[in-house]
C-alpha cells in the first residue's frame, strides 16, 4: 500500500477485509450473565411454546354454540388447572396464560359478559366468535425449531427467550481484548497539573470507556513518552500479549518524533493504510499482525483526543459491529438547525447535538469544530457525518447524525 | 384512587410525581468505572483548556506578513517546545496540538507549502490569512467554568473532559437498586423441563438484564407459589431490605389467586393506580411504601413475560430517565410496512422489527402481537407506540417505534 490518502469507503472495506478473518473464540457463560454479548449458537425449543392452549385474556372459556348464557362452573388460573368437564352452556372463569380444558374452544373476555351469581350472560354487541382468545399450543415456536439464531446480540428479551428454553448456560462470542497505548512527550498523568506545553493523558481513559461501552475488554497499556526505544518495547509486548486488537494514539503525524510508522513496521505488522480523506482524524494508520494462527489488528490514531474517539467511532465500533453481523440502529436523519461550514472535499464528522422538536429530528453544531475542542466534544451526543462531495450545507438541509 | 381504568399519560404523570420526590444517594467512584453513571457534580475546569496556544494542523508556524516564502529555523512537536526566536521570514515546521511559539501568529497547512531543503513556499491559491490555524489558550473552556454539569450521563466523551480537568474520582448518583420478584403457580425453575399447565420462570431473567441495561441494580428475589403466606413475607423482607424499587409479576389479574393487590395495600403500600388502558400490559399497579425518610416505588407488572418487559420500557426506563433528567433519543419514526390491525382505544405497544431501506426507517410487525409469544419478542428491536385514538394504522403511515 502507498502512502495515498484514501477515502473513508475503501479504509472501511479494507478494515473489514481484515476483521472478518479474525476467528473469535467462544465461551460459555451463565445466563443472567449474558447480556449484550453475541450468541455463538443456535438455540433450539425443547419444548412446544406455549406448552399448551391457553387463554389469551382474563375471560371465561365455553364451548361454542349458538347460547349467549351459560352457568359459571369454575374457575381456572395460571399453574392451577383442574381437569372440569365442561359442557355446552358451561362456562369457567379463566386468566391470561391458564390452560385451556379440552372441551372448551372459546374464550370471552371479562369485560363483554355480566354476571349475577354463577349466571353468565354475553353483553349485546360483543364480538363473539369460534375458537376467540385462545393461543394454541405451539403456536409462538414449535418444539425444535429454533428460538434464537447464532449472532444474535442478547437483550431483556431476548433473555426471555433463552430462559423460556431451559438455557441457564449459553454459548456466546468472547470479548475482544483491546489494548490501548497512548504515546506522546507532551502527555503527562492526569492527576497532575499541566504546565508549559504538557497535556492530561485523557485518551486512555476515553478510548477504555469506548470499549467498555460496547461490551468489549480494554487492557490498558498507559503512556509512554516518544523514545523510540520505550514504544518499541511497549509494542513488541503487546503483540505478545493475547489481544484481539491494538489502538495506539500519537505518533502518526509528521513531525521527528512521530515514530509509530517506523515502529510498527519494524514490529513485523502490515501496513494496510495510512491517511484517510476524513476530518477529523486523518491520520489513522491500520494494519495486520500475524502471530501463530492468530491476527492481532493495529489501529494506530492520532494522539488528539477528539480524533481519536471519533476515529474509534467510524472505524472500530463499526468493524466489530461487521464482525459479528450487527446492523446497529444507531444514527438518526435530522434537519440542519444553521448552516455548517465545509469547504475541502473531506468527509465530516462534526460533533452535533440532536433533539427532537415539533416532530422532527433535528441537530444543532454550533461548535467550533476544532479537533482541539474537547469540552465541546464531551456536550455532543452525535457524529454530523457529511460526504465528500457537499459543500457548505445549509440550515434546513436533512443529515445523517450517527449517535455516539 | 379508584380501580378504574387510567390512561398511558395520565399513569406516566402519577409515576412521575413519585419518582422525583426519591432523593437518590451519591457516591465518589473512580473515573474508569464511571461509564454509564450519572455525574452528581458539576465539575470545574481547573486550567484553560487548552492550556496554550497551540497548532490546529500539522504544518509551518510563521509571523504574518506579505512574504511568501520563508527559511525553515527548527521544528516544534508535541511536549517538546523550544524557544526559538522567529524573525519575519523564519518559519517552524509544527505538529498538530504543538505550542506556538510567541512570535508566530499563523499556521500555513503542509500541503499549501513547497520545501526544498530548508525553502519553504507557499503554494499558488492557497488559502493564507493571519492568525489562521491556530487555537488560542482557554478556547475551549476557560479555568474555573463548569466542564461538565451535574446529570450528565457519563459517556466516553465525557470521561475525556473529566480526565482533562485531573478528575480522577467523581461523584456520581448510585445506581438505583431494583429488587424483582415473580409470583405464579404456573412458574417452575429455568432448568426443569415444564409439565401439565406449568411455564418456566423467564421474568427474573429478563427483567434483571433490563435493570442492567439501565445500568441500575438487580436485587433478585426468585419467584414465590401463589400461596398468600408466602407472598406475604416476600414482600415484607422487600420492604425491609435498603431498596428503592420493587418490581413484581404475577398476581395481578382477576383469578382468585390474584393476591398482590391485597397484600400490597396490607403492607402498607399506598396504591396509585392499577390498570392502565393499554395493550400489551393492562394490569399494571403502582404504589408507594413510605419507610423513615425514605419511599420504596411498587410497580406490581402482570405475570406475562411479554407484557411486563413492554411495561418496563414503557414506565419504568421512562421514570428512572426522567428522575435523572436524562432525554434518551431512544425512539424512531418509520414507516408501517404494512397495515395494523388496532380497532379498541387501548394504546398499543406492538413488537415490531425497524430497518433502513432507501432512506427511510421502516417497520414490520408482522408478528400474531399476541403478548403470550415471548419468541417473537425476543425479535423485535422496537415497540410500535400506537395511541388511544388512531384505529387500524395502514400500511405506509408513519409510526413511532421505540427502541428496546
Amino acid at each position: 500500500m502507498s502512502n495515498k490518502l484514501i477515502s473513508y469507503d475503501n479504509a472501511m472495506e479494507i478494515i473489514k477485509g481484515e476483521i472478518k478473518r479474525l476467528s473469535p473464540r467462544t465461551e460459555e457463560i451463565d445466563l443472567l450473565n449474558s447480556l449484550n454479548y453475541i450468541l455463538a449458537e443456535d438455540v433450539i425449543a425443547d419444548i412446544d411454546m406455549p406448552p399448551f392452549d391457553n387463554s389469551a385474556m382474563d375471560g371465561y372459556a365455553i364451548k361454542f354454540s349458538d347460547k349467549k348464557n351459560w352457568e359459571i362452573i369454575g374457575e381456572i388460573s395460571a399453574g392451577n388447572y383442574s381437569s372440569l368437564t365442561l359442557s355446552e352452556g358451561d362456562a369457567v372463569l379463566i386468566t391470561t396464560g391458564s390452560k385451556i380444558p379440552p372441551e372448551a374452544d372459546t374464550v370471552i373476555p371479562i369485560e363483554d359478559v355480566e354476571t349475577s351469581g354463577n349466571a353468565l350472560v354475553l353483553k349485546p354487541n360483543a364480538h363473539f366468535k369460534k375458537g376467540m382468545n385462545i393461543r394454541t399450543k405451539g403456536n409462538d415456536l414449535e418444539k425444535g425449531k429454533i428460538t434464537v439464531s447464532s449472532f444474535t446480540k442478547i437483550g431483556p428479551n431476548v433473555i426471555a427467550a433463552l430462559a423460556s428454553c431451559g438455557k441457564i448456560k449459553v454459548k456466546v462470542y468472547n470479548k475482544l481484548k483491546i489494548a490501548v497505548l497512548s504515546t506522546g512527550d507532551e502527555l503527562i498523568p492526569v492527576n497532575q497539573i499541566p504546565h508549559d506545553d504538557k497535556i492530561r493523558a485523557s485518551n486512555n481513559y476515553s478510548l477504555s470507556a469506548a470499549i467498555t461501552g460496547i461490551n468489549h475488554l480494554p487492557v490498558n497499556l498507559g503512556f509512554a513518552k516518544d523514545d523510540k526505544e520505550i514504544i518499541r518495547r511497549k509494542i513488541k509486548d503487546a503483540l505478545e500479549m493475547d489481544i484481539d486488537m491494538l489502538i495506539t494514539t500519537g505518533g502518526v503525524s509528521v513531525g521527528k518524533y512521530d515514530y509509530l510508522l517506523e515502529l510498527f513496521d519494524e514490529a513485523g505488522i502490515e501496513k494496510k493504510f495510512w491517511r484517510v480523506n476524513i476530518k477529523p482524524g486523518k491520520p489513522i494508520y491500520f494494519g495486520v499482525y500475524k502471530k501463530d494462527k492468530k491476527k492481532i489488528l493495529v489501529f494506530g490514531l492520532p494522539g488528539n483526543p477528539v480524533s481519536s474517539l471519533v476515529n474509534f467511532y467510524i472505524f472500530i465500533k463499526p468493524a466489530v459491529d461487521y464482525l459479528y453481523h450487527q446492523n446497529e440502529i444507531n444514527f438518526h436523519t435530522a434537519i440542519l438547525q444553521h448552516d455548517l461550514k465545509k469547504t475541502d472535499t473531506k468527509r465530516h464528522f462534526s460533533r452535533g447535538i440532536i433533539f427532537y422538536e415539533e416532530d422532527e429530528w433535528r441537530v444543532k453544531a454550533e461548535f467550533s469544530q476544532s479537533s482541539g475542542n474537547l469540552i465541546e466534544m464531551s456536550r455532543a451526543n452525535c457524529l454530523i457525518e457529511i460526504e465528500e462531495n457537499k459543500i457548505n450545507p445549509l440550515k434546513g438541509e436533512k443529515v445523517k447524525c450517527i449517535m455516539i
